[in-house]
Parts: structure tokens; sequence; C-alpha cells
């Protein structure tokens, strides 16, 4: 039943997410993982009714030359995350997606994403009004070529700066700047969020760059009737933030500071070194904690690139809090994570997730699909267990009764 | 108006915990401290008409020598974790206290904690219907001479063994074993809590020992219209486990080993060095891991006596688990946290929500104060964030409107 | 030039420490990797004229079933420590060293490793005299099979218990005890080592295990010319502790606590989940501390088998200790080493070494190799870095001058 | 036996340090505490026939407001790390010392450490001679005054930046440009230090600032046979890196990155907030870690101003390295410890030290002090415990015989 496909259309599809996602994908569909980490293999999602794995074909934007398979197989020789045996089998599945990949745009993505293009997409001059036109052309030529019921475009590419100029409330005061680069105040993000939108699929924002947040583009999401979610996928550190900080609020631990710092040797750091796409990740990273805990305490946030860690990120963690009496006393964490292995199987559960809520009729920000993000689009709660109550209560309402189909994998 | 006085009857009034909260309740009443720590100085506590700080009368019993104000200094000579200047403003509090005291039982109590007891209450021989009829005695006077409108017993004594022989159901069968110290199945906590039940006070078990927990004891409680909470506070180690164990739930990282290793030098730990003593904590601090989980990953709690860190609880906690594609991931945490300070405040806000829950109609196990423990009386639940809702949810329902009285402390 | 190629016989050859070593000799003369890890890569070393890898042939003694790749390969499928690639490049290294594998000893191993046997190692009953003759003959046939200029027979077989009968102090007294395994009081390592000074070849004891220890044995080696070293390789949370105790010494910090915490998977930690094999293990961790320090600090060694962490042990040591005016401070460190990786190299080192100190006109227990040690024997020096400097001493006496040989490997 | 006494001038005598160290010669003196923490107090160097405590007369420069006894309390209610007791039994050392201290100079501090000059010394306008000439005449009247047989000057103010000018190899080429702040390359620590040599003072540089160090500056000592050592203390962090780097290059195990993170809320921390003051003390702690390795790892050092963790600096550093078969393993350490606490004992021990090489007829950098310092003028070796080594000779070398006397403090 081909029309009940659904595709996946990846926005840095050559990137460490996007190569993992895509061998996990491949892995999924021939039975050879159990699918840990996919929060949609658990009940009560298993009784949604969502896509199968099988269903999913994949495609994307990317600006950097080089193989799909020679960007996984650096999850192995660089961070020994993937096991060789995992990216021997995705071959086929690689090869696959490769032949339905188009070169991105780098127009306002920033000098330092800009620097990473290769010969061909540099070379490439558009305004952005061209840059949006030509990537829905993709996106629309990717549906029709596979016989697509829906897409949904996920943006899993490195974090641009945040815009330099100020961006109009109102989309009719944007868009005639859109023929103009020198003048339009939209980064990348935004552009490829605009053109999935003209393409009427759905969009989910992964990183902390700007895609569809601001006010005049959730109009465009609201008028045009676009599910889209974002930003900036909660994988780690700030995972911990919103899951630790709930608890010194309810006992009325003072925080007195909260130091974290992030090392790590991926792609994405490199990108994080220069000070103004680190800006808008730290921003992301920080602002949780005044939120939750009512007083802002004293933060510092540090995101370091250290080569030899390649995917790894390290976050160490320093909670210094007042407790009863004034006695100061210590928490401290230290995180090793995958970056890639953790974001992965959220993007899929993302892709399966507002695909569902579309059927369902949403649109908009998927505000439910909070706990997700770090910086949940209209969504003031941070409490990461309160966020997950959000998500299982749309889950639970719109799933089938207890004795629904089983989950899909093993 | 004296009668609205409440009294607050300590088991093992000289430990840590006791000493720090009295010193604590001390500082509140004259205004030298903010009331950080203190659960019940958040709103919507505030607005819950609950004792007043300077309502509260205490008194106890302990089994060993040694004056108050003088347990109370160690915190200061050997943990720094009290200041002098908190301790000289205790002062005149501790005297008043110390005159209220009366010699504990060591009828059931355990060899190591026996060894602990000063020679008079060491000679003391009575069975343990004696122990139970001799310490509701010293409840009643209490009451009385203090003019006092509701006595709460806590059990802050430090841990007893776990009970050697079965304790029957029924409370009709064990009555008449009340008689013969070698045949009564009930250890000296739960002695404690019959006296107070019969004195008709409510009881509050802060530690892992048995107490009210029996079937047979919670029938008493019933019977009596006795409002009791426990047990074991959670405060440390544990209430970081309740923290983090849902989250990896809810991102089905699938948990491999949680290894955690505590370390500290006060009273507790010299007592938890007797095995059969520490049997009853380990089990109490590992138990709920299997419950969020939903399947039990390979665990391992050790707690160690090391004299040198006095009250300052040390834990690292070492969380092996596995990612999307089977990749082995880490999260360790290293909680330097002082033990008494961390568990005063909350005796103090159990006795004001008991107090307030009573007055509230309640009686049995008080289920909504869960969150409070490591093992909750009849309460699977041991997710913290959905435990802290439950108490939310009843402190929302039985306060005055957001317009109520402001809190009683700065 | 065949009379130059020198023997190594390895008691638990199919053992993590064993087969990693065989891996990386297999791949350190296909010149596949760095010889990162190997002290005697580096200079003075190198001038020293040592045995090339070329001219190491291998064999030993084990008491398992299960092919030599099989057990390596678990070094990849448990704990992602060695690459399939160095893995499969192996494959006929192991097939050549399988080929020349005996059955070991199972007298006075002790129940745990007894445990482990495979059914024909185990139905064999011998007495120790037996045992060693049968084991000599197998070090002479190798030695002169491949016609060896040397032998060194090195013990990487698992921890076994200390031995429960008091060792005489002359081996007058214990040879005729070796008729009788009831009353020998030399556990197996103590048989092996008497094997290998019968067939006149070397002895290295990387274990806790007695090995050459007892006095009386040490009075053999001296006897028959045999140069031996050991024991316990020091490659981990000791050998931090040889490296940051002096530093408390030199700064009259006093420590007052340290404590350390050591976890991981594989068939050592196993072995050592027997009280008996931990005492040997936790013992030979623990006493460098009073030494190096001048004063016995209150001290705790924790080592648990953890099923998830395979070859990797993890260890978090924490360290408090007294400043100026009684401050108390603290170091906590945690390594995550792999257990395996960190001893194959030093294997290999101290073959060359001891075979050269041999060569040297060397006997008895080589006490320049201390640095290699947990408890070196007969050397009271606990200070790595003084340890180092023994090493470098002997080496820069006995080397070429500065412009002598390269490096053999690069 | 006045003539005995020995001054002890301090550059930033209110700072943490320096009152810190007032605090426990104060204790010293009136034998309140052990004498824990200083070097001197261990033999060999109680053979040494060192200044008593109670011979060492203390007074010096600052330029801010504020009395010793406030500055020294702050050690107790920000940071909890020196007990009030201590701080009560220091009052009347703090009363003398007070009386003799003088106002700095801010002439070539840099911009950070000028803005807490007090409104007095701010005020001061002169040429950097004119300030040495001032500092001079204090020194020479300190030592008059007290009929002191020698002087100690030791620089224990805050970072200044690094110099902006290069400094003239000559000091025939310097001296001219003293007459003209705007020409002269010298920093105000330089400027102390030719004030201390031209009063025929010793001169010890406990932090990263400029002090002795230059060629021309070095002459100077050489001229005047001035004994002087340097610089910055090596206390914590960086003390560990020298500690734990010889190991790694011991073993050969390849250091691929080692990252280091310090948070500390003293005014060291605040003046560091400052970019060109944390450049002197980063490259400080950073540089030794290519020397001792033999090639550059990567490395980050950050340091960060953490207002509530007052003057505890918490550094945690994540240090990647590779092993045998290039197997990527991973050290971490978390260091808390109390800086000022840490330093003073040594500028006790480095006073003592320093008169003693003078007395022995020493001048120019004391090499043999070099495992006091991050940074030691003309040592290369930066092994902490070969530097250890250097000092123990030249003390055994210079010690009294084994019966020699005992420790002057108990």
């Amino acid at each position: 039943m081909p029309d009940d496909r659904i595709g996946l259309w990846l926005i840095g599809a050559k990137g460490g997410v996007a190569t993992t996602m895509m061998t996990g994908l491949a892995a999924l569909r021939r039975g050879a993982i159990e699918p840990v980490g996919l929060v949609t293999a658990l009940d009560p999602f298993t009784r949604l009714d969502l896509v199968d794995f099988a269903d999913i074909v994949v495609g994307g934007h990317d600006i950097r030359a080089g193989g799909l398979g020679d960007e996984a197989r650096r999850m192995w020789t660089e961070s020994r995350a993937i096991t060789p045996e995992l990216l021997d089998g995705a071959a086929d599945f690689f090869a696959e997606v490769e032949a339905r990949l188009r070169p991105g745009t780098i127009v306002a993505a920033g000098d330092r994403i800009q620097s990473l293009a290769d010969a061909r997409t540099a070379a490439v001059v558009e305004t952005p009004r061209q840059a949006i036109d030509r990537v829905r052309a993709d996106i629309e030529h990717f549906q029709k070529a596979e016989r697509l019921a829906h897409v949904v475009v996920v943006n899993v590419a490195s974090t641009e700066p945040p815009p330099a100029l100020p961006i109009p409330k109102d989309f009719a005061e944007v868009e005639p700047l859109l023929n103009d680069a020198a003048k339009c105040p939209l980064p990348a993000s935004s552009l490829y969020f605009l053109a999935a939108a003209e393409a009427g699929a759905s969009y989910v924002n992964f990183t902390p760059s700007t895609g569809a947040t601001p006010a005049c583009l959730q109009q465009v999401a609201i008028e045009r009737k676009i599910a889209h979610a974002g930003c900036d996928g909660k994988t780690g550190e700030t995972l911990l933030k919103s899951v630790l900080a709930p608890m010194f609020a309810a006992r009325h631990l003072e925080v007195m500071s909260w130091v974290g710092h992030n090392i790590f040797g991926n792609m994405d750091g490199k990108v994080l070194d220069d000070p103004r796409n680190k800006a808008a990740k730290v921003r992301s990273k920080d602002h949780l904690l005044a939120s939750i805990l009512g007083y802002p305490p004293q933060t510092h946030v540090s995101i370091e690139y250290i080569q030899s860690l390649g995917d790894w990120k390290t976050a160490w963690d320093h909670i210094h809090f007042r407790g009863f009496l004034g006695t100061p006393m210590t928490l401290q964490f230290t995180w090793q994570g995958c970056d890639s292995i953790l974001a992965a199987p959220l993007v899929l559960d993302l892709v399966r997730l507002v695909e569902r809520g579309r059927r369902a009729g949403e649109y908009g920000a998927l505000e439910w699909l909070a706990c997700f993000f770090k910086s949940p689009v209209n969504v003031a709660e941070q409490d990461f267990s309160r966020q997950v109550t959000l998500l299982d209560a749309w889950a639970t309402a719109h799933a089938a009764p207890g004795g629904g189909p089983p989950p899909s994998v093993p």
C-alpha cells in the first residue's frame, strides 16, 4: 500500500544524527536491533497506529561533499559508537538515500557553516526566495517520486548563529525582504521551514537554530495548517537539568550556582567553536534553570571542541546548593553520552508522532512534544517529568485500548 | 492560646537529625534563618494553616547518655555543618527540651543499638508490653503537662535490624506475645508505634526500621484512627534515584547496572556497620529501581562508615545504560550532602503535615506523603516527581485560596 | 637465527590479559599498530638490545575449555575494547599458539578457580609433585620443540585465595609435603613457579597469587639462579594510589581516609566475587598507602563484579585530607580503564626485561622492576616515581650509548 | 635574641593567602594547631635550623581598604574554611601586623587591580622609579624598626596582566625607562622586586605575575646577590597535573586531550574574570603538560568566577588517553581544595627556606625550590616527584645529622 508511506526529509542529511538515524532505521527494518532509545516503542505509543519503520522513506539536503556511508563510518572509526556490523548492514539503505539527496542552501547560514560547503554548493548565488523555491521543489519532487502520503522535514543541520536583524512580527513585512539577501532577517533554518510549509510538509527543528520559532512564521504555520515542533533536541546535559532542577525546587533547596562544562569532538563541536554559533546553543542550554527554580542562580555553560572525543559528549555539572541552616552542599554529575546515538531515535519518534498528530488534525506548534526539546515552542513548562505527563496524556487519549496492536518491532 | 500547641515527641531525641532539627526550630522561632529546606515554607503549603514553629513543643526518648547541646555541637566540631552561632542561639531551647527527655527502651532494638545505651537504660528489664506502657505514659504525661492539642511521635533513632521472627497478620495473635520478650516478633520501633497509638498520638517513621509497616499494626492504626507516615526519609542518594530513574524509563534507555556507594561517618554509619542493621537500609535504598524501570537492572549498594566524614554523606553512583543501536553510555554522580541537615527540615514538614492531615480527618497511612520516604507505606509509586504531584494535589485541595496568609517565616 | 628466539609461556593463556597480549603481539609483528602502552618502546629501553617482537614464541597452560580466538573476541563483543580488524588479523597467530597449549593443573587452585575447569582438566588427580613434573615437562618440551634460547613463564591466571596453611621458611621442609595434596601448603601459582625453576625458566607473577614470594621459594630461585619478578601488575587504581599518595606526603597534607571502589565485569571479577580470592586482591591494593604516607589512614577497598562493564574497570576513589589549620578537603578520581588493555603490554615489557636481566647475569627477585607491581617482591619502596627512577637507572646502565639502534617498531 | 628575627613582607597583605597565613602563624606560635600542610615541619627540614615561627615578623603592602581581621573573617563567613576560634585567637596578631602595613602602588598593575584600590592609594601619582623608592623605603624602615636580621618579600597579590611591551634583556636599557610610566615595560610585581633587591631583601613570587622572571631582573638579582624564587605557587589542579602526567609518560600511555575546568569565588577569581589577567594564569597552568609528556596533547583550561564557592577552588579535569591497541580510556578527577589554605603554609615554608638558602650563601633563582611553583624560574623539570627529589637533596645536604633538633612545633 504505497500511499501509506511517509517521507522523512532531512536538512543536514550527511551529519552524525542523520546517518546514525539511517543506520538504526535500516537495522530496525531487518530486525537486527531492539528499539532501545525509541520512546515510541513503549506503551501507550505502540497503540497509536504510528507509521511503521518499513514505511518511512528518507531523503534530504546537505551542503557538504562526502558519501553517507563514509560519514556514518566515522561514528565507528572516530567514536566506536556504532559497530561495523550495523554499518555494513546499512550499506544498501545508504545507497538508496544517497540517490535522493539534493544540495542545500548556504543562504544566511553563517560563515562557519558556509565554510563547510562543497564547491558546487558554495558557488550557488540565490536570493532567500529562490532558495525557498528550490528547496520546496526538491521536497515536492521527493513526495511525488516516492508516492508519499506526507512528508516531515527535520532540521538536524549544524547550529547557525542567532539572527543579526530583528524579525518583523507580521509575515507580510517579511515576504518582500525574501528577495534581498542583504535585508532578509531570516536565517537558513527559517527558509527551510518556509519551503516545507509551502510544500505542505510538517517541520521539526531538532537544533537551536531559528527555524519556525519567530511569531511571523508560527503565523504561517497556522494559516497553512502546518504541524511543527521544536526546538533543540534535549538529549544530555540539559535533559538532566530539566530532571534535577525540579528536585531542588520541590525540596526548597536553594541552588546558588550551576556550572556545566561540555566537551565533545564532532562536527557540531567544530561549528560551535565559532562564538556566534555557540551563543545560540548556550542560551538554549541555560535558560530553563531560572524558569524551573523560580529565581536565577549563577550559571555558567561552556561548550568546547575536544577532537579526541569524537561524538562522545562528556558533560560535568557542578551544582552548589544551600539547605537547612544555610549549609552549603554539592551535587556533581558526569554524563558520558554519544550525541548522535541519543538524538537519532528521537528524530524517528518525532517523525512518527508529528505525522500522527497531523492525522489527528493538529497543526501549529505541537506543544505536547515539549519533552523532546530544550526550548519547546510556546511551552513554558521546563520540568521534564511534567512534560512527559503532557506527552503521555496525548498518547493515552489517542491510543487504541489496552488490547491494541503489539509493538511492530520485537 | 496554649491549647493550639502541638507536641513533637522524638524517638532518638539525642541523635543528629533530632538535634539539628531543634537547632533549626530554635533559629526559625527567633527569625535567625530563612526556612530553606522546608517544603512547607513554599506555596501552596503556606496556605494550609499549618502549626506555627512557635507552637511546636519538643520532647522525646533516647537511650544514650550525653547532653543535647553536646550532641548538636558535634555537628560543628566533627562536620562543620552547623555554625557555632546557631548552636549558641539554641542553648536555651536545648535546656527546655532536655528537661522533657525520658529514657527509651532497648527491648528488641538489636545488639548494636543496645550497646549504645547508658548504664541506667541498659539495666532496665521489661517485657514488650511493659515498655509500651512506660513509653505511652511518658507521651501522655508530656501532652498533659504541656497542655498540647495533639502529639506527633517521630522515629529518628538508628536503624534496627529487620525482625527475626515472622509477624502475624492479625494483631489479636500478636497481643499475647507482648508479654514475652523472647517470643514477641515486634522490634523496638513497633513498640514505640503501639505506645503512640495507645496514647492517641500520630506517628512518623523516618527510618527504615519496622515501625507501623506490618499489616497487623496498620490495622491498629485504622481501628484507633491514628494517622501515620513512613518509612525512611528520602534525603540523598535514593532521592536522586527516584528522580533519575524515571528519565531513563521515559526515554527507553536501558539501565544495565546501577551501582551506589555511600560513605559517611556519623552514628548512623556506626550502627550500619553491623551487617544486620545494614541489610534493612540497603533494601530500602535499592528496591525502587526495578519498580520504576519495569525490569531489574544489576544493582549494588554499599554503605561504609568512614569516620573523617562526620555527618557528610558522600554517594557515588555509576549508572551504565544502553541507548540506540545498543551503544553503552554512562552517568555518574557524586552527592555531597549533610544527612542531618537534609533530614531535619523534613521532620518539621512531616509533623506539620501529619497534624494537618489529622485535622482534616485523615487516619491510617497518609499516602500523599510518599515523596518524603524511600519506602512509602502502601504506595507503589516510586517516581519522585509523581509523588510530588500527589502531595501538591492534597495541599491544593486543602489550601486557602491564593490570597491566603503569607508564610509565617520570612 | 632461530636460537635467538625466546619463549613466553603463559599460565592462564586463555584469559583476557593473555589473549589481548597475543592480539597485540600479532599486530606489532605485522606493523598494524604503534607500540603505545609499551614501556620498552621508549628510550632508553630501545637501546637495551631487547628481544624483537618477531622472536617471541608463545605457548602456555590453561584449565578452561574454549578457543583462544573466541576468548579474545569477547574483548570486542562484551567490551568494545579491541577492534574486529585487529582480532581478524591475529587469527593465524591464535591458531599457532593454540597448538602449543597444554592443560593446566587445578591442584591447590581454590574452589572458585576449580569450578572453571573443563571436564578433562577437572578429572585429573595428581599430587603437587606430579603437577610440577607435568608442567615442567610441558615447558621443557616447548623450549626444545621451538628451539628457544630461553623461556619466561608468566602467571596471568585468575587470583587464587591466600594459602590456608603456613609455609615453612626452609624448602627442605616443603619438599616432602609436595607428595601429599592435603598437607602441602603451596597453592597452584607456587607449583607453577617450581616447575618453571626446575625447567630453568624465568618467572613473572602478574597476579596477587602466592607464586615465588614465600622465602623458601626465593631460596630456590637463588640456588637455581632463576630470575623472577612480581607480584600483581600495577595497572589502574593502585597505580594512581602510588602516584598520588607521595604528593600528599611531600606536601604534609594529612590523609584522613582513602576509599576506593572498583567495579568491573570480566572473568577476574567473577573469581574475585569469592571472598577468599578477593581478600588477596584487596590486601595487595591497600597496603601501600600506610607505607608511603608513614601512618595508616582509614582505608576501604571494594571490588564488585558488575557484568555490563565487561573488561572495563571503573574505579572511584575518594580521598579526604586535612590541610593547614585542619581544614578538610577532598580529591576524587574516576578511572575508566580497560584492565586487559592496560596489563597486556606490561606482560610483553616484563618478558623482554626479565630476559634481558638474565642475559646480564641477574637472578633472584629483580627489584628494579618494582614499578610494574602492586606488591614488588623484596622492595619496600611504593612511590611509583621512585620506582620508575630505579628502572631507568638500570636501563641506562645497561643501554647502548645514545646513538644505539632505533626502536624495532615504528 | 631580637637580631635573629626575620621579616616577612607581603605584597597583597590583605588578601586571602596573606591573612590565612597570619591566622596560622598566630596559631602555630601559641601551639593551637599542628603544623599540617607545612613541608618544613617534616624531616629532614626540621634539621635545617630554620627560623622559628616565633621569630617571623610580618608586615606588608596592600592597595585595598578594609581591616586584616575583616578580610580573614571572610574565610569563615564566605567559605567555612577557617574556624572562628582560630580567627579570634589571631586578633592581637592582626592588630600588630596592621600597624605595619603601608599603601602599595598601583603603577602598572592593570585596570582590574587598579579598580580595587582605595581612594587614597588610587590618588597617588608616581613614576615607576618613585614607586620603587617608596616601597624600598617602607621595607628598609620595617627592617630597622623591628631590628630584623633579614627580610623576605613575598608577592601574594592578585594576578596582573602579562606585560604589554617587550622587556629589554639588559637592565641598563630598562633603568632610564623607570622614570616614565608610559614607556616603562615593567609591571607592578617587577617594581616590587626591584624595591626588594635595592633594599637587600630576598624575594618570592607566589603569583604568575612577572616579578623577577625577566632576564634583566635576574641579572639584577645576581649582581646584588639577592636570593629569589618563583613563580606561581603550585597548590591544586596544576600540582595534580605535575604528579599525574609523569605517570602517563612513564607508562607510554598517549594523552590525547587534557581538559581542566576551575571554578572558585574569591578575590583572585574576580581579578581573573578579566581576560588579560586570566591569560597569564592559564599559560602558567597549561604549559607543563607538553614539557612532561614530550608532545603537545590538545589542552583546554578554563577559570571561572563562581561566587558561591568563596575560597573553595573546585577543579574538574578530564584526561583522555590511548593505551595498547589504540584503546581510548579516561581519567577524571575533582579537586575540592581551599586555595588560601593550600597556599598559606607554602608561603611560610618558602620564607624559611629562602632565608636558610641565603644563610648558606645562595643567590639568584633558587632552583631547588621548583616543586613549590607552577613556572619555576630557570627550571625545565616539571615532574613534581623529581622536583621534590631536588628539594630533598638540598635539604639533606644542609641538614644537621639525623639526631638533630626535633621539630619546633608539636
